[in-house]
């Protein structure tokens, strides 16, 4: 099957099971996060008290763990609910958010990282590389600067901590430390939209509460939101037409439309 | 006076009156309940601080409780703003996000009905069925499936937690145990956008705050919101675009246009 | 060089600079504030764990307090963040929301004001009064009647406080206890929206970290954010689409219309 025709099977799939992901994310995108969700066709939940957490993720797909705005407290909620979903095979899929701009969240990713069994790690260059244990520069939770091309730097982290690694910019690149895939789909206005990389961590995670494969449902999931971006950017101006026009091209991308538009290459 | 000039009337009231709603309410939808509120002409704050809710109640004419993203110091909040309008004679809606899905909410939602003296509960139907002690089984936030028809299962849980009942879902009921209106106003896309549910539970707030009658204020705000679905279904293509043409349609529904699309039912 | 000029000038520093604004801010507003930090060309970073906020503080060229939906564990990180601000030589831009409407939110917004040394504080009428003394009736969050006029008042809390004051409202009012500017871009529909307050303080904040005289900085960047509402009053008809178009307004507001548009006056 070509990746095109892959991409479209396995978003069907997520409309048609309608996957509920339970979230622990941070508080800049809740909102928009949960939205992304519900667009691309699966079923969000956001809980974060420890009383709940693990009950929570045991009625889920697929578990999210995002250090946007970290707290002690929320680290404590996403070791219970990340060994929770440990025990009962849940995936897990995280999202450092800022590793590297601070050694609080560079250590607590570590540990996280440590501590519970990642199946994909989704970031930006600096975040992995920071994770990696690489020299990283984060700006904030911006990208800074680093030294190896993404693409290398995906196959090692994801070699070094035995799991999916999904390095996102200009290009993606999605690995298990064996195969390599780039992904060329996306749009520069993405960058100008505040949790845009949060929404594609949602992305990956329902698909792959639908693919058992993480490499794949990583980069199925990147080609399909980076092209509901490209349709987006085509017919707006700005960033907040840009960003309502992503969830409606999301929410409406099937089809031949769908697989006819997806840029994935293996390396 | 016929519903469609009631609801109306009421919408008058509160763009004049411009009642203060005070939300404890949950991450994913802090912002999008404020402008909800906002738009249809009510007064939004949001205060959590044990140090200032019971002050901030006494300011409000209406309380809004909504235990979507709950941690035991959300609790803690609730009880003492629950606390302070009842003591003061403020309405307190309650919208039990969640209830059935794990136990820590179920057993939260029944404490709070139990501590405090509730004007109005509106949940989906799993989430009503689970404060009434009926087998519920809430998919995360969404609604899962019940026996029980959901207008019946509104007047029983009224009758027996002597409140009104809101039920929401393609057809809305509402009951004090007694009297049962059915809201028919509403559009499908309302289920693919988060916080839907929470933001009706806000305008019900609003409506509440002007109109001392529960079930006229529930049914009014139900229709008033329903329609401004409708107005936003009509122009759009998807989640995100409706969402904004809700909150627009929402802010200019008044007069005529709002009078001749009420569709509310007696039963 | 005259005001437009100025103000585009200042502007062009931001979207070259790409300045880091870290944030301590509230639930209702964090993600519109994120966006609209972004869209004006600076760089936004949320952070609240005490653990890290000096250490990102460090990395920001502005640090933003706003109390809207304040607890005392933020107090904690708001306290932490300033000092650190401080003695690194940050500005700190503070957004006193609700002062006046519960003792809690005015004894501590008096107590961060005391504390830590403020280079700009920005709120409507009744918030700057409640913090210069003066008796106060803020509704809420809102705008509560006061006695003096908001340029007074402006000048009259500089004077006190030793630091920048910035009165929003219809038109605008930056004092360093000497000088006085008014401002008289924007638009009605900014009261419909939540956060639009917060967003301004955000753009305060991005010129501050490009211009060091406070009062220009404030100014520009109410007549810069004032003119963006100005745009997008023009093309739309409710408060969701207008929010929408404020954000690619500013995002695309450069060169000439931007300098022409401009309406900053001293008194």
């Amino acid at each position: 099957m070509k990746w095109g025709e892959r991409v479209m099977v396995l978003r069907e799939k997520v409309l048609e099971e309608r996957p509920l992901i339970h979230h622990i994310t941070n508080l800049v995108v809740t909102n928009i996060t949960a939205n992304v969700t519900l667009a691309v066709g699966a079923s969000p939940v956001m809980a974060y008290a420890p009383e709940e957490v693990a009950d929570m993720v045991r009625l889920s797909r697929c578990l999210v763990l995002n250090m946007g705005t970290l707290t002690a407290g929320e680290v404590d909620a996403m070791l219970l609910a990340g060994r929770a979903a440990n025990e009962a095979g849940i995936p897990v899929v995280f999202d450092p958010v800022g590793a590297g701009a601070t050694p609080f969240r560079t250590e607590t990713a570590q540990m996280l990282v440590r501590e519970l069994q990642i199946d994909i790690l989704r970031g930006n260059a600096s975040e992995i590389a920071a994770l990696g244990g690489l020299h990283a520069n984060t700006r904030g939770v911006d990208a800074g600067e680093i030294t190896i091309p993404a693409g290398q730097l995906a196959r090692k982290v994801a070699r070094d901590l035995k799991t999916v690694v999904i390095v996102t910019g200009a290009t993606d690149y999605v690995s298990d430390g064996e195969r390599l895939l780039a992904v060329d789909n996306g749009h520069a206005m993405l960058a100008a939209v505040t949790g845009t990389g949060c929404s594609a961590t949602s992305v990956v995670a329902a698909f792959r509460a639908v693919e058992d494969d993480g490499v794949t449902a990583g980069a199925a999931a990147l080609a399909c939101y980076g092209l509901a971006a490209e349709h987006a950017g085509a017919v707006t101006r700005g960033p907040a037409s840009f960003q309502v026009a992503l969830l409606d091209a999301l929410y409406n991308l099937r089809g031949e439309r769908l697989s006819s538009g997806v840029k994935i290459r293996e390396l």
